[in-house]
């Protein structure tokens, strides 16, 4: 059995406790909140919720500690701290930040004797690891990534924040003719409004103008002036009951030829019922790689690129060559 | 610069050949023919063309041996044969007879201190891939290949056997409701016929009977009587200006649930316009993995489930974080 403590207890901390139940080889042995644990109602009987102070002693029971952080400012203070006491794992996705994650972690990791994985999930992680096995086999190609349909939260978050909003959600939306241009093999060059638009449910707090706060929305830099940006404005029943989920997804394509001019298409996409949910059974199955590799006696940072696929599974070798490939 | 040997020149030898121009890290130095070499001209100037019988020295000057064989008689004896002798890259797709295979070229390999990769291309290969990713991903879920639209060689070769048949192709067709029905997890259970239908294109010997050769077609068994199956017949100038490519491809769904009963879907897709072209740029990217697997001092027998993807890049590990997690 891996013994699997969280440290975090949001939607991805509870996605993850989701996650070990669907896997017989993995145990969650705890979860560490940095709440009193004693606020905190978890949803597996007879697994205790620690302080995550309970961690710095580096003795807690665990073969791995996967960090259900958030990347802005969390996973960049914990996971070197906790790499250096335990195998861990997070899901840091903010992409220009990796490379100084990944050797803070790594340092970290290697002078405590751990092995770490970052970065780990959708994207980054299993659309990052798309766009390299076919840019490795097209080297000469074009690479599309399409996102959605799926809730934003930093989207959502941004329209809450307006003067007049009670709240909201933001659906981000894959522009339909610009996939299947790219399915074509047109190799279209794309700008940011022709690849998605903006789907925004917005609840008005009492007296709030609706056209004022569109402006605000559609006029937002950064968020929502470069896209094609739709605000609906709905009561709060309306936006619990229809609008609760967290779906997300998403189209990975590359379009290339080979040395004789033929075309090849390799496309990969996501449909998800809940973001947090599917990331935290990514994080699961990458928690086993790094409970084996540090078995046999690795060190260091690792990311989904240095993962040998068979790590992921519970099945040994014969079995998978036998069923799988 | 990694060496590379290519054992056979058919369509495959040549697509090989054509790979490796699109990769600046890779170089082919010579193709072994089983023909008389002199009566075997290839597309690359300055590269010879050697008799296969040279590579029984163990001495040729190459890092890797890709064996561009058929998988009923050719791999089953080349490829434990040049295991011992150098690293080799295989495409061996008879699914049933993996485990087998695989022992012999593993103890091949390790006696002889190699690197050996068997069942590399598509479909074994990037497919497997996929379904193994998204089973560990989704250990509670269904799986679903489909293959097409493509030219089924092995179909082909059974209509051109029928008694008054010149010439013929037959694609296999993936049907679409069904494809559709899985991507809405409706989570089918489908039969051979609901799968796909095999549309054959064929060119009748002179006095030969349109009707005869039908019937002999759709109720071949194995071969058709399982499927909705189209026969058309056309000349051979319309077979050769219609039906000369190697299309392929197809779709490997996984359709799962989170523990919370969410559902979630996995898609991979290929859409190729030559299979043997593509298949080729699948080995080639698999033989820098084993050429450096070999530098490392590994030795036996391997599949794309013991490969990290980052062994199949040019780019090193801290380029691929910076510029593709």
């Amino acid at each position: 059995m891996t013994r699997i403590g969280i440290l975090g207890y949001g939607n991805l901390g509870r996605g993850i406790e989701l996650a070990i139940t669907q896997n017989d080889d993995m145990e969650l042995v705890a979860i560490y909140t940095r709440r009193d644990p004693a606020t905190v109602t978890i949803g597996t009987p007879g697994v205790p919720v620690k302080p995550a102070s309970d961690l710095a002693s580096g003795t807690e029971p665990i073969d791995v500690l996967v960090i259900a952080g958030g990347s802005a400012t969390d996973l960049p203070e914990q996971t070197p701290t906790y790499a250096a006491l335990y195998n861990v794992v997070d899901s840091f996705d903010t992409h220009a930040n990796i490379p100084e994650h990944y050797d803070r972690v790594d340092a970290a990791a290697k002078e405590g004797g751990h092995v770490a994985l970052i970065s780990c999930g959708w994207d980054p992680g299993l659309f990052s690891l798309n766009r390299l096995y076919a840019n490795c086999i097209l080297p000469e190609g074009t690479d599309y990534t399409f996102w959605g349909t799926g809730i934003s939260q930093g989207h959502s978050d941004a329209i809450r924040r307006i003067d007049g909003v009670a709240d909201a959600k933001q659906y981000t939306i894959p522009v339909d003719s610009a996939l299947e241009a790219v399915r074509n093999g047109e190799n279209p060059e794309l700008t940011t409004r022709q690849k998605h638009t903006r789907e925004c449910w917005v609840v008005l707090e009492e007296g709030a103008d609706e056209e004022e706060v569109r402006q605000a929305i559609v006029t937002m830099p950064n968020y929502f002036s470069d896209y094609d940006t739709t605000v609906n404005f709905i009561s709060q029943a309306e936006l619990d009951r229809d609008h609760a989920g967290l779906p997300h997804g998403g189209f990975v394509l590359r379009t290339g030829t080979s040395a004789a001019g033929t075309p090849m298409t390799v496309e990969y996409s996501l449909k998800l019922g809940s973001n947090p949910e599917f990331t935290s059974s990514v994080l699961v199955a990458y928690a086993r790689a790094v409970a084996r590799l540090a078995q046999e006696g690795a060190t260091g940072c690792r990311t989904v690129f240095d993962i040998a696929p068979a790590y992921l599974s519970a099945e040994d070798a014969a079995h998978l060559r036998a069923h799988m490939l």
